[in-house]
C-alpha cells in the first residue's frame, strides 16, 4: 500500500451547526431567547452554512425550547444561510410553518432501534415513520426543504447492534415521501472508522440523489476519526454543536456532539473548505461559554487554532 | 470512489503505553515511587506489549522522574511485556544501564525543530545529534533495543512548520547511528489526518526496515483521526498514555497524549487486535485516577466500552 492508493478528500464541504437546537435543549436551564437570538444571529455571520435554530416540541417535554416562536421571531439571519427546524409531528409542523418565512429546511426524525424509539418519544418506529411519511410531502409543499433524521443509526445504546439494512430501509421510506437530505447520527457515540465507512457506502449507493449527511459524537473520542472515515468515503455533509454543547449524554456523564470548530480545524488543515470563519465561530463559542457560566468541552476553545507562522 | 477503494487496516497493531514516564513527568507533585511500582505492575497484566517505565534524567529538572532506580527496582514485569527506558545524554544512559537486566529497549530523543530542542534541552538540534549518535550504538552493545524518539516532527508550537524532509534527515541518521525503531511525536498536536497521510507515506519509503511509531497529541482533538490516518498509511506502531495523562500541555491547559483506552477502544471496535484487556486497562485507568484525586481526560474513562448487546 502506498499514499498514492488513500482516497483523495473532496475540496469542500457543508456543515450544519446544530448547537442552538440540539445543545440548548440539552441545558439543564432554559437560556434566555436574548441569548439565543444573540448567539443565533454571531453564529450565522461567522460564514456557518446552515444552522439548526429551533424545534417545535411540547413545552412541558422540553421546556429549553419552549421560545421556539419568539426565538423565530427575534433571529436576523443572512439570505445565504439555511435554518432548520426540528418538528416532531403535526402539530409542531403546524407551529413552524407559521414561521415559514423566516425558515428554509425542515427537519423531521426518528430513532433505527425501537427500544430508543420508544424512549424517546413513547411510539414504535412503524408509527413514528407513518407520521413522518405524512409530514415531510406537506413540507415541500410549502416550499421548504424536507430533511430527516435518523438517530441511533449505529448502534443503541439498549438495544446495542443495530443492522444497517434497517437504517437503509428507513432512510428509502423517508425518501420515497420526499426527504431531499438525511442525516444518520451516532446518537451515543458507538460508532467506529470502519463501520462508517462500510455504512456509507451502502448508503451512497442505495440513495442516490439523496444528500447525506454524518452526525457524529465524540462520546468515546472518536468523532473526528468517524468524520475523516465519512470524508474519504464520499460525505460531504456534516452536522455539528458549536463548543461541543449538546448530544445525548449516554452514559451518564458523556460528552456528546463533536464540536464545530473542532471539525472545521480539521477540515481547513486538511485543505478541505468550508466557508466558516474558523477565529468568528470561537468568539461565538467563547461567547455561549460565557452565557452557560462553564467550561465547555471544544478543544479549540483551549488550545486555539493551529498557529503555522508564529 | 466507492468503499472498495480504501485502504485496508492491518490485522494487529502494537501499541507502548508512555504514561509511566510522559504521564507522570508532567503531574505537578511527585507521584510516590510505590503508587508508580503498583501502577506499571498493573498495566504490564493488562496485555499491553511494551510500556516505558522511566526517565534517566537530571533530578533537579524533573524530580518527578528523580526515583527511577527505585521504579526499575521495584517493579515486577511479565517476559513478554517490553519495558523502555528514556534517557537524554551519555550519564543517563549509563544510569539506565545499571537495570540492564530489567529494560528492553533504551529511548533518545530530540526535536525537530530549533527553537523547540533549545526550550526543551537547552541545546541546539545538530550537538542533540551528536549525543544520540554516540548514545544508540552503546545501547546496542548493551544488548538493548535502540530507539529514536523525534518531537515536534508535525509542527513546532515556536516555529510553526517543520518541513517533513528535515524530520526524515533526522530519522536517517538515527537509523544510521543503530536505531532499530522511530518515534515522531506530534507534541502540541498541530497534525492533520492529510499530512499524516503524507508524512508516513514518504518515512514508510525512506526508512524501510525500521520499525516507524506514531505518537499523537489530542490538543485540538483529532488526535484518534490522525491515528486512523496513519493507520490507513501502514503504520502498525503507536503511542498513547492511559487515562490521557501527560503530553505537553501547550497552549496551557491543552490536553496531551491520546488515551490508551480510546485508541484501543477504536482499533478493537474496528477490528485490529492490540492484545490489551480494555477491561483491565481502564481499571488502571480509574486506579490513576484516584492517585491523582481528579478526573482524567480519557474519553472511555466516563463513557465506558462500547456495549453492542445488552
Amino acid at each position: 500500500m502506498s499514499f498514492t492508493d488513500l482516497p483523495p478528500l473532496p475540496e469542500r464541504v457543508t456543515v450544519r451547526e446544530v448547537g442552538p437546537r440540539d445543545g440548548f435543549q440539552n441545558e439543564p436551564e432554559a437560556i434566555p431567547a436574548a441569548d439565543k437570538i444573540r448567539l443565533i444571529d454571531a453564529l450565522t455571520r461567522t460564514g456557518l452554512p446552515r444552522v439548526e435554530v429551533a424545534s417545535f416540541v411540547r413545552p412541558d417535554v422540553i421546556p429549553q425550547l419552549s421560545d421556539a416562536a419568539e426565538v423565530l421571531a427575534g433571529i436576523s439571519i443572512p439570505d445565504e444561510v439555511a435554518t432548520a427546524v426540528l418538528v416532531p409531528n403535526q402539530r409542531g409542523l403546524e407551529g413552524a410553518l407559521g414561521y415559514a418565512d423566516r425558515i428554509d429546511d425542515v427537519i423531521v426524525f426518528l430513532s433505527a432501534s425501537e427500544s430508543h424509539n420508544l424512549a424517546n418519544i413513547n411510539r414504535p418506529v412503524a408509527d413514528s415513520l407513518a407520521t413522518v411519511e405524512q409530514l415531510l410531502p406537506q413540507i415541500a409543499q410549502a416550499g421548504l426543504r424536507p430533511l430527516a433524521s435518523i438517530a441511533t443509526s449505529f448502534g443503541c445504546p439498549y438495544e446495542g447492534h443495530v443492522p444497517a439494512q434497517r437504517v437503509y430501509e428507513l432512510a428509502e421510506a423517508m425518501a420515497a415521501a420526499g426527504a431531499r437530505e438525511i442525516s444518520f447520527g451516532d446518537t451515543t457515540g458507538m460508532a467506529n472508522p470502519r463501520q462508517v465507512r462500510e455504512f456509507y457506502a451502502g448508503a451512497l449507493e442505495r440513495l442516490a440523489g439523496i444528500e447525506l449527511t454524518a452526525h457524529f459524537h465524540n462520546t468515546r473520542g472518536q468523532g473526528l476519526a468517524n468524520a475523516l472515515a465519512a470524508l474519504e468515503t464520499g460525505v460531504t455533509s456534516f452536522e455539528s454543536s458549536f463548543g461541543e454543547l449538546g448530544g445525548c449524554p449516554v452514559p451518564p456523564g458523556s460528552t456528546g456532539n463533536i464540536a464545530t470548530e473542532d471539525l472545521v480545524s480539521m477540515l481547513h488543515e486538511m485543505g478541505v473548505q468550508t466557508g466558516v470563519d474558523l477565529e468568528a465561530l470561537l468568539a461565538v463559542s467563547r461567547e455561549v461559554q460565557s452565557v452557560l457560566g462553564r467550561p465547555l468541552g471544544s478543544h479549540l476553545l483551549t488550545a486555539g487554532p493551529v498557529i503555522w507562522n508564529s
